[in-house]
């Protein structure tokens, strides 16, 4: 299912819209659901994907988009997105080269084969993710320790917050992952 | 504190920003610490406010723009956001000319002076910022009884997931709400 | 709405109930519903105020008026007890004469304008509202730290249990804060 | 241990506490802990009991004096209060003539050996300890159903309400039950 | 009730049932109720008791039998269930040769007349019990600063594995304690 | 890694241990860690297996194979167990012939591609594995309205059971899925 709500004919979307999903299905292979869930709103599906691409098509040397697909994919667990957890964990693997980091992320990130820095990375998100309130200046202290700046740490905090949004629209619409991407990443590419 | 985060100068902010800015502050009388604790990052500026004003500057017969700003209010108290319920309470008793329903809805919904129609908007609005893996489509039907249409109900849905972000944003830079906000919308203006 | 229980004549209750009520109605304004929604039962009434009393109108170097009552209102607030929130709100308001300290710390206390000392008391209070099984006498050494004394931590233990009792009973009878609370302590008394 | 606060020796308290303690000495046996933890703060130690006794020393037809334990005791529970659940679990086997009842209610109320009327009022003791924002008047009808008056109605909710105080008082103090009840109610009185 | 399931008839129960519950009764005077309520699946029963009688018929320098019953008695407090609690705290009580702890450990551990070594084995005990997935190698620690090795370690945790099952499978069954565990380890035994 | 505890080598465990074992590995190309980590127990280790191969190893018309999985991914997903989502998913892909079905359970049951049936049967058994102590008969009504007897019934429940055990367990020792089982039944097989 893509949606409970209205789902618009591609042909009938904005032109620019029109253009982002072409693009998407040209490299992806097929249009991942989440363009499709918001396309009747095209105001919002602009403005979710300005701010999308804002925080994870970027990579600093402390915060790799493997790590921002990671925060993505423990926060999304956490609030029991299907669809985050499926998307962004394909990603999530193919990023990191690591076919089983993005179950163990989902299932139980204390577990999972992360070194120091993601762990702290990681805790934070999950904190804004799960009980925001509580967050003071001196949990950003073990990420400082690990080379993150300020600028990380914002990266952290927003992704979080961006994916706590997009969990609930998900939940909101019951929009199911493509089937294509519970496979993605997890084997080698044919040389 | 406008944030924990670099604060950049006005004048230093790009145009666009720089006139909405002007324009907040000529209507309201001062500038909302959101729109500088934003700021250092104007490309999240923009897909923020443009998020923000489609969905809140808007009103149907079913869902006014008062009841908007009540689930800003409802599902940020439940997120314990300061900032978001002294600045969304203020422009909703302003809204709702209801110099109480601010501090109803943030403390205790459940017996906030609201008719039928407005419990079951905050109901599901809730639903979706504390437990949105359990929203099913029949959690919709009571909002039909009341004459939300589909487009409503994905408001109600679409304000709360917004907030669920912005709820975080604000814990994350540790903002607090401007002082002129705590007053806004008790008293009676002179006429 | 003062209750979904009997409330009585005010000309029928016991002299001494009305004597009490006279007197605050003059120095106050209004009577406060907790006054009539109690007042069906002129024992509970009488033990309720006398306890109320003994911990509210005291005042030690260490633990103001004006404290105790942010203590009721956080608290209250972890309750979502309306009533009391609105109505201590607005004492605290006047007692610590700062128009946003209430609704700061109803909606988040971790971020108010506290001091130290103050911030010792609240997690204390709010650690016995919320999870009393889990304190120790360890927890009493960061207020002994502040200056409070053994006779000032009971108190700040005995609010929260007494509000702990009065939230209940609030939520119980559905009273609803007197109107006249919402404003009080908001804007300076005119000279 | 009777508290972790000073406990004034039983010569000087005031002649009316000394007077009470006297008689529940000589009635039971022995002097049971809560009244020296208290005793330090006479003023409170009145006002506690009054309320205590208003309540729980009370029989109506939908509401027996045994009922009236197994609230506090079920309630305690919730709170893990071991004084109030041993020395009201004491009790409550004495009233009801059960000497497994206490124990039943204290770890398991759904399982315990009560009837429908209890059940009802058990459930709404319970919901008022726990959760009392959710109380609606329409939670009421299960106890009317049953024969419960809305004086018997506002019992249950005191009771609940009454312990919530003493449960975090206890807490505060580390008061631990007296030995001997442990055992009361749970042998046959030699004849 | 012995179960909301199925429960065979003693004598036709294959024979090493019969063989061991014919022990028991003879030992402990009755059949304790969780022997008939697993019988429907000989199998089962099977399994459960030789995986409980190598945890539970144990004893070592730091973990003694009275030990391996407060495990029981504070995990299964923590499940609500009644069976256990009552069961094994009778058990509790003979082993530990103290009237008073199994009441204790099961209404608030953290409260019992424990030693220190005790408190850091119930303290593992629960977190295993209520949030296993926090278990980190360092919360060993204490135990072995208290002497426990290794193998004591493991007995702690596979403990509280093994009645996060029973607890379970009575919450499935319904099964209610025998009346004779009640009182058992309450009074000193007649010399 | 198989445990933080000891870990014996193969060729030293008791010969009906190494059998199984060799059969194991023999099917499924490798050895699951499971079996390794309760290794240093031999009884515990008989005791766990028997009860799992009489519980899984099993099919009725309305619990098959492939539902028993589910109702482990659930439950072990609730507890955030990575070896029993991960070791199960994979058996639970295969026995149900769906690639993506495990991913679904796990993450978010509500929204996975199941038939009325199986959705009951999940739902009584993740509440059985998070707050068993509220199931009651009628919890069994809709389980028998699809087809389940009683029989199928007690299996769901113990399955919840007996993988409440396990989770446990697998946190305390930390053990890791094997990596095989990652990509099991995620890709058709070669014919």
């Amino acid at each position: 299912m893509i949606s409970r709500f209205a789902v618009p004919a591609r042909t009938e979307l904005p032109p620019d819209l029109q253009e982002r999903i072409d693009q998407v299905e040209e490299k992806t292979g097929f249009v991942p659901n989440i363009f499709m869930a918001l396309a009747h709103r095209p105001e919002e599906w602009r403005a979710f994907f300005a701010y999308h691409d804002t925080l994870m098509d970027k990579e600093t040397p402390a915060l790799s988009k493997g790590d921002r697909e990671l925060i993505v994919v423990a926060t999304s667990a956490a609030n029991n997105c299907l669809y985050c957890v499926v998307a962004h964990g394909a990603i999530a693997r193919i990023r990191a080269r690591n076919p089983r980091i993005a179950d163990q992320v989902a299932t139980d990130w204390r577990k999972a084969e992360l070194d120091g820095r993601q762990r702290t990375v990681l805790e934070l998100a999950v904190r804004i993710a799960v009980e925001p309130w509580t967050v003071q200046a001196e949990h950003f202290e073990p990420l400082r320790e690990h080379g993150l700046t300020d600028d990380d740490i914002w990266d952290v905090g927003a992704i979080a917050a961006l994916f706590a949004m997009s969990n609930r629209l998900v939940h909101l619409a019951g929009t199911m992952p493509n089937d294509e991407f519970y496979l993605m990443g997890r084997v080698p590419k044919k040389s």
